[in-house]
């Protein structure tokens, strides 16, 4: 898809901040992807749709979820999860993206998950470092985005663990497992 | 089984160093018992036996984890993690202790897991405050102890998950299911 054409399509799902930091996130993938070899058109489609489902309302999310067969435990944790797994369901409905590296990387851009593929890491970590990010440690793990994308990735995973466990918030299951997953692969 | 029977059966199978700890958990274990209601021979068995298998070679206990059908995932997580659960197979086999809920209290003292009994949580938690215990951290759950259990093991197990992952290590999926058990109930 023309790239004009999937920003207008996103633009109207969006608050204007939100679609500010697509077009950051956008920019950082294409980046990430020139860097680690990784098809620049996916990293931008993938990009450009991550936050598509952002604000649609819960019940919408949970009966898309429900109705879907995705993993029940979904619910159970918090709801910023959701609009990760809705997200690549309406894509592919209401924007026509068939590819599913492309709505792999939109589902897991949130969670991560075991064995991310390197399309995955590229959004989730571009999610992270994009320019309008301010928050302690993004500078660290973009410099790191630089040199070694695990790297990077165990840094930011690591980040998000301790933000969730200093506000007493339960870590959705598919995150340690992407943290652990790197570390094996670091050890190997 | 009488406190100076245990003690000498388990005396042998430590340093002197783990030895005092052992005491210490014993003493921890029976107070936190007091405290809340559980039954404190139970505690004090458990706590006694503990770290029966700690200075296991690791063969040995490999052997055991894969004879025995324990979790085969815990041979590619850290050995530290190994004598808890053949503790509780050896303490059965050797010292002849059979309550299963004594042997639990054995088997998910390290790890934790999700669900875990009243005597569990005693004997994890002693193992992590008992009086020879120093390190960031310990002074506020040793207060938080007194107060409320599971807020105690909160603060327990987030700072061992901090632990591991300042030092790049992997946690044991257990841990955090445990780690998300006690938010969960916490919320509720």
């Amino acid at each position: 898809m023309e790239r004009d054409v999937a920003l207008k399509l996103v633009k109207v799902q969006l608050t204007e901040h939100r679609y500010q930091h697509t077009l950051g996130v956008m920019e950082t993938a294409i980046t990430l992807a020139k860097l680690y070899g990784v098809d620049e058109l996916k990293a931008e489609t993938a990009a450009i749709f991550h936050d598509y489902a952002k604000f649609r309302p819960k019940d919408e999310m949970k009966e898309i979820i429900t109705a879907q067969g995705f993993p029940g435990d979904l619910l159970s944790f918090n709801s910023e999860l959701w609009h990760a797994p809705v997200g690549a369901y309406l894509v592919e409905k209401e924007a026509g993206i068939t590819n599913q590296e492309v709505l792999d990387a939109i589902r897991y851009h949130t969670s991560g998950r075991i064995g991310m593929t390197l399309l995955e890491k590229i959004i989730y970590l571009a999610d992270y470092i994009e320019p309008g990010r301010h928050f302690p440690g993004v500078d660290e793990v973009r410099m790191l985005a630089k040199e070694n994308l695990d790297q990077a990735l165990i840094k930011a995973v690591q980040n998000t663990i301790l933000f969730l466990m200093k506000k007493n918030q339960t870590v959705y299951p598919d995150t340690f497992y992407m943290y652990n997953d790197l570390i094996k692969k670091l050890e190997a």
